[in-house]
């Protein structure tokens, strides 16, 4: 059965409220007629405005070659539920096969770029890199959030976050306490 | 009550474990014979070995300065049982207090810095300051573990982690299934 949320644009500077979390992502591409995806947990906030996104990508992985190349991605949450394929997407090589095809997802068109979004997925943050300077000694991409997506309902997605090992650890409670912060502070 | 966990030493290539979930992390300095802490959620693993980390820290903050004049800090992981102490060290600024006594922490002395540890903490990260380049545009520092130090239990802390207008969310249940990774991707 294929679930798809509906989503609606939300402010490129309050991406951090999915991110900031910690949660695996999938990132998109899209270079010379062929889509890619890859799971990815080293990223991290880096800007609200603009905003920023930087994300360690190893060379040797075919989506480092199409993102550096097309200067494009798209930052994609998946939540628990797709945990199975979060998995599978990170044990295969786009060099050999589609992984939209082989994991049955769907690539959605983007506003922005020409990477696809994947429309099973909670949120999706359209991106353009901005900044290479730390490529060739880190792998180290600087994105810059162009437009952005999310579900509409839960407000607060069940994700999934790496331990390594082959150990996930699910999203559980929120303890939400905003009055003992300064506005300034949130 | 005081409460300290009993540590051991962790490979500083194993970090991942701890970090990649993207928990809010106590970044502890010591610079001109004073100690300062601040709570910190923009970071990102950057490399096994060296273990490099990845941390934005705006400038105006005063463990900012006090970690680019020192070259050091401790990455502090707290657990979900200090959620008042977290939000208390994020709301004030060490120019004006200092924090280990305000908020009843313990500054243990570090193997390889002068920076202390925070002893209350689940685990820490001894690190240095291991590349500037991209201080000046983004505020992100490259810290080296240089030496690292875990609870022995439990294997799984009991995170909190930030999704922005005072809420937070806890570390949830694991999912653990190693059997699906290939070796080289775990």
């Amino acid at each position: 059965m294929k679930r798809t949320y509906r989503k609606a644009d939300m402010p490129a500077a309050d991406i951090r409220r999915l991110l900031e979390p910690g949660p695996i992502v999938l990132v998109s591409s899209r270079w010379q007629n062929r889509n890619n995806i890859m799971t990815m947990g080293w990223h991290c906030v880096l800007e609200f405005s603009p905003s920023l996104i930087g994300c360690m990508i190893t060379a040797d992985n075919h989506s480092f070659t199409m993102i550096d190349k097309s200067g494009e991605c798209v930052i994609n949450i998946p939540t628990a539920d797709m945990i199975d394929t979060i998995i599978g997407i990170g044990n295969t090589s786009g060099r050999r096969i589609n992984k939209f095809k082989k994991f049955n997802l769907t690539p959605g068109e983007s506003n922005t770029i020409s990477a696809p979004r994947i429309e099973e997925c909670y949120a999706h943050f359209e991106c353009r890199v901005a900044d290479r300077k730390m490529l060739a000694k880190y792998n180290f991409f600087i994105l810059e959030v162009l437009s952005a997506q999310a579900a509409v309902w839960p407000r607060f997605p069940r994700t999934v976050h790496y331990r390594g090992n082959g150990v996930f650890m699910e999203s559980g409670r929120n303890i939400a306490m905003p009055e003992k912060f300064r506005p300034e502070n949130l």
